[in-house]
């Protein structure tokens, strides 16, 4: 069973030699950085859950290549089965952390690039999937974070790869050498990159002939030579240096995000998975962000969990739990945040067998499901927000709490129903505010917004893929109208 | 294989002896009344698919209680495989027919009735699982349309059955015979009733003891004595009975529904399956419900894809399909429908056995799927009508466009891209008016909001299902808050 | 005082000589016709009401042309009072018919033509502006129902009207003559066609040059040769027809569209305000387009009042009245009403003098106005469907519940509460179903959506009137930018 | 003139002893506080504008009371413009400091104040009202900032103040004394207390006769014995505390938000305006309430101003500013801002007179206005964090800009569109992300959402106000039912 334990993978990541920039300074151990620990421990939990019976069904699978049993992070999903239960594991570990735990983006390119190098080699004759499967043997058996990098800078948006006042815009290959290739270039909003031990590189938009160079998939250590992680700012971050217990919010989980920099970096041929079939780069950016569409449809309902219970938590703090308004909007965050969760569902029931066997969810309800990610997460904690009253951005500080001069106020003054203590409040307050309007909304909404691509990508992909000349078609029939092509 | 063709359907309804109203007159032959006949012809639809290889295996299964083939409307679901299928098939039936094709209520109350009896029986000892199968024996050999009726009159819905000032506002056994038992009352929202070979009736709410007689469901030939069907009306029905072609929108399908009086009708025990066993009533009420909001997010899905349909080619008529915001509001109609298909396919997919080995669908899922139904059809509507432009309301009649002196008028005028005729975009717009502001409104959208329950039941079921106090154990822990039992 | 009396009106209809045709057949006497008489009904009201002291500052203003008391609705606004009193006349309206009383556009037309014909005199010359005053005074004294005449047919949407392949589809100039000109086209959605003594067309958009000839606005009798209007259906619009009392929903009052035709039409230069000028059409459209888009902030939102009393009375013909969710679905249509007509008084109280003297509205709250009111009247209606219970679409007609058979069973079941009858719940049912299924909802619903142009002709105005830029800077300003043009 | 400049508002403060706490510590000069200081900023803005003259028609009035000039935020509205130039001024403010300024509360408890001691008065034989003038006359004299303190703790929500554990939940009378009245308790959620010369506090609740020690109204200088204020905690507060120009968002202004604590405070009789009152406390919390909703829809409009420009700058920075999706979400933006500025303007001009001859707003339309507030920002927020894309939450901190070694990459591959800077691409993402996820979003977003009341006050207020008999007869009328009195 190849399978780390959770301290084994914390201590994996510290043998690494990563290049870090945390809020102006190079930090050398990341790993016990306070800014990052909760990442960490986020991402931990998928070993840690892995290593239970409890969750056995949803966190291991048999791998397709060894047999061995693999974190379903690592897995190739053989089955709509497999497809399902990648989505009730993402649920139960948002559940469980209130946060991003980041091992999603690897678990999502390598499925995607599996039937894409597959379909890439039939129809261009290359030799990528064999290469890319002993990769992916290589991180089962060593049950790796790898992380999957696509988006890049972009620059002026107007503009291709190629026609950008600065080439390096998009990640590019500079050299191809007998031994494998050199990039530069840059991609952004790398979710747990510091947690990561590998990076996989994806291109990040659908390439014309021009942008050949610019048409390139690779695995890279996360600490090669010409590497450089720049740690992202999230609302309220700093106060993980605080010394306290309740102002942080979420005490033990968070995410994080870095700019990736790739300065020059030399990845030797059996790490590389597209090497300028352009032509094939727009499949590939369909299928990560085809899984990473139904992903949200997990993970986000998990969190999402959180909320609802946090908002009923401080109802009931407030013994206002029982009053039809109150449980009427409990209902409706229910109703949107299952909603999702069936989005998500779908999509991976109705999934199909690609030609290299690896299951593709449905495409067009995979959209659908980010598609609402991106708006109702937004109104669940607005409800949540209503619930919670005006303290959620009034409450003193914690240090005020703890004042032998005013704390007795604040103990007096700041309780609810008897039951519960002023300190219970205070934490159910500021995890409401992180998951709102903190460090968790980072994930929670502006991630649900951008994350596997905007509202706005997931709208193109509904209009190519509904058939609309079937609908027209329907409408005609049944409006006695001939039918006749579309122009 | 016991089905019937489609025109053995029509005849065999031509057999009975149906006591109708339709528009204050009582009718004979309803079969060839105009105002039926489009129904009618939806129900057939559910033969007709049935008869094609093409849609064979949505439509048909085999019957776990006898291995035959059937009709999939007579069927036990007996896998989430089956629950998935019922959905599918239901899309392709709104498709074809851009209306309600009615057979539906008799399908779910089977299914409810199955496994509700069974767990009865064990329960309490009683006999009614064995004699509700061997009923459905006769309906599946038979392959007949049987109507499921739940919704009472109810009155003053401050007040139980019993504490009405009418006792009958709710049916109810009026006397236990040896041979059988007498009801009386009515059933409202009765759709297809004029269709239906047979009905079950079934209580429509939890009930307590006080309201044991109330707890009754059985079953009953459509044409028994005692029994009256009075028409209901719908916007715009009469043009069904105009000499024409274009006004009506959708020329051969539609919907119909019906109040049916049950004025002392006796029915034989070997056809009752509940009679006094009150705290049984609330299960079948809800599994009833959860398989009809099931249902929904298939049948209107399928409408939705005509409707989306008509808005697209009438955008083709005017010029407009390639403007941005046309193609948002085709893309936002195709999000709202394929939300609630989601919906309706989780439910699905999620589904366990009964005892009796019949699967239900995912409860909490199911009403979620129902509880979009309620919002998104009427957006769809708002929308295409958008697209539709103001014709929609303002078109002459057809005979103004067959008039020699003012055609030639609307001819010229109404003419939008030269491909397209005039005619075809009368058509169009009739479809669309139909379906949201004529007989496919009723239901497509008031059907959408109150069928299988209004959007507060399915709001109270949410806030049953949802596992609220697991949320807030969630909650705690990450706030780091001593878990403690709910009050 | 130039007031009629609504009898002086109706006589003055039938001294017409229109030529009409509804449902294929030219109709002369179109006063009695069953189908307009109850639109005539409505539009009485505006005479019936200035006749009533209680209402007399809202019907009526004095003249700025005459000193004369006149009609409201003929009246050139003077102050933001006169603004607010428009607003305010046509709630007390649309509550009192419930439908469109098809006054407005005359005198929004008036009102746009009076500064643009000043504005357009003033650049170039012309003397459209006092010719167009004496029309007035004209129309003042006598008291008339005017048409505004605005949209064309417009053919293929993409082609301007000199492109398309019939030259008719935008009214234009065919001749110019010494005594006047001749026009050829004609104009669709023509709300009140029928009950109008005076038609004033306008071009329908901004044109070009090469256009010039649709450039063209004009005073006709509504009975000129060469005009023919064909009456528009409605949904169920022949219930007016069934010689009944429930069932028409509405019973006195209702709305009508009509197609104009202008067949070779000649119009003498003293009815003539626009010949060509086509650098003015832009300014004449925005100008009628924002008052009528103000206008729907009051009329519309009068007939929101009915619906909500329809909703109110309903719930408590059941017993649902005082349920807390049925409350709180007045309360968001309260809401959403109320936000309509703010948003109407707000744009009146913005307003400001033109050159003529004449108020205009405040331009970009006035389409705000109108982009509410594409949405509102729907989400209105679906709350009013959830109300009202599926009866709405599920009733039997009231030639069933007359019958002596199948009456007493009607009135027996589906009474509610028992302190109302079962007609009252009939009537109330009828209308609610008029006002979002029927011919009402032709006019609370799609004209809502079309009327005064489509949400989209507000979208790009409120783009062009918002003042992006002075907002990027106050952005720039507070995060430390220099400021610097926009490219 | 009684105005005082911005700069002898500043050392007015200085002056004072207040007892506040911030972080847990005690602080003397909370003036210069780096937390506090750009809260004081904003406030501030209020002197600064009043003293030039393009803002003079807004900032300034004459006062009713001694025929001064005073800042229109010591006024008593004297005619319903006074209430419209309330409204624009808060929007100016909004645009200017992209926060809460804070003034606006005291200004709302002198109106309400005004015309409820007036009816007290009368009612009651009464004193108050002279004396709140002769105190109203002291502030308007010295220009002073008062805070309008409403909010009580509240404890349980389910029980009354005197049925609470603790006495003190609710703010009241200890002792009454011959020259004054002693009062224990605290107010929650008191913006800009800090930044105050004088508090009023007053009843937070309609109070029945048990609780009459409650119903207690007074003036207070900030920094009387016994009053404590515990600064609260807002996301990413501590940004300002950190040596940097860029994370920090919006430089310059901010708001602050404190917990006052009312120790056994003495209050003499010339500032006690209600002290026992407790008939009269309802209609005094109703328009207080109703003007500060009134508030929200000036304000929040002007922070919303900033957020478009904002979000319309990071388009263009990215290059996306024309294309139609990124219009279409500005356009929608600006529709949602506007409709709440409508409703701001039409509960103004809507006003009428109270007894005093201050005006009051409509108390319908400004429950309407913030009704809206409570939802129209944070759809627009969640518009705003769909174009400035995913940089918002994961762009590194300015000092990682500022690094020798990372910088020069943050600098290159951040880079948009050429002709704007990284630099100002980096300040306006943290403004943008100050309004939506920081200390901004904890006014423009939780307090739009509880400020003046959360939601189901307003809609209390809605059902209360809406004259819902009234439409149930203009229903019945249309539908031929007569009338008949509601039960």
């Amino acid at each position: 069973m190849a399978l780390m334990t959770k301290e084994e993978y914390i201590e994996s990541l510290r043998g690494m030699k990563k290049r870090v920039f945390i809020l102006g300074k190079q930090v050398e151990n990341v790993v016990d950085h306070p800014l990052v620990r909760p990442s960490l421990n986020a991402c931990a939990m998928t070993y840690e859950l892995a290593q239970q019976s409890e969750y056995a069904d949803l966190m291991r699978a048999t791998s397709n290549l060894t047999k061995q049993t693999v974190n379903r992070f690592t897995h190739l999903h053989q089955s709509t089965a497999d497809l399902v239960a990648k989505v009730k594991m993402q649920r139960v570990l948002g559940q469980k952390t209130g946060c991003c735990f980041q091992r999603c983006v690897g678990m999502d390119a390598f499925n995607a690039l599996d039937s894409v190098t597959c379909e890439m080699d039939r129809a261009l004759g290359t030799t990528y999937h064999a290469r890319f499967r002993r990769y992916l043997q290589y991180v089962q058996a060593r049950d790796l974070v790898v992380d999957g990098a696509m988006t890049d800078p972009k620059g002026d948006r107007r503009l291709s790869p190629s026609q950008q006042a600065d080439p390096d815009l998009f990640v590019h290959i500079v050299e191809k050498r007998s031994d494998g290739i050199v990039v530069r270039g840059a991609k952004l909003h790398q979710t747990g990159a510091l947690n990561s031990h590998e990076i996989i590189v994806m291109p990040t938009q659908t390439l014309a002939e021009q942008d050949k160079d610019y048409a390139v998939a690779f695995a890279i250590q996360a600490d090669a030579p010409g590497i450089t992680m720049i740690f992202g700012r999230q609302p309220s971050d700093t106060r993980k240096l605080e010394d306290g217990q309740l102002d942080v919010g979420n005490r033990e989980f968070g995410g994080h995000e870095a700019v990736i920099v790739l300065d020059n970096v030399f990845v030797p041929w059996d790490r590389v998975f597209m090497a300028g079939e352009y032509a094939f780069s727009g499949l590939l950016v369909g299928r990560f962000a085809g899984y990473h569409r139904q992903s949200y449809g997990g993970c986000k309902t998990g969190v999402g969990d959180v909320l609802i219970g946090a908002a009923q938590s401080l109802a009931q703090y407030q013994g206002t739990d029982k009053a039809s308004h109150i449980k009427d909007k409990i209902v409706e965050m229910i109703h949107l945040n299952e909603t999702m969760y069936a989005c998500g569902i779908a999509c991976s029931t109705e999934g199909k067998p690609t030609a290299s066997g690896t299951y593709l969810i449905d495409l067009l309800l995979a959209n659908v499901c980010k598609l609402n990610v991106t708006r109702f997460p937004y109104e669940i904690a607005r409800l949540a927000q209503d619930i919670a009253g005006g303290l959620l951005v009034t409450l003193p500080s914690e240090k005020d709490l703890a004042n032998p001069e005013v704390g007795p106020y604040l103990e007096k003054f700041l309780r609810g129903v008897e039951r519960y203590t002023t300190e219970e409040r205070y934490r159910m307050l500021r995890l409401l505010e992180n998951l709102t309007l903190g460090p968790g909304a980072a994930a929670y909404l502006a991630e649900s917004m951008h994350g596997a691509g905007s509202p706005q990508a997931q709208r193109i992909m509904l209009a190519r893929l509904a058939d609309l000349e079937g609908k027209t078609r329907l409408a005609q029939r049944l409006a006695g109208i001939a039918e006749r092509p579309s122009p």
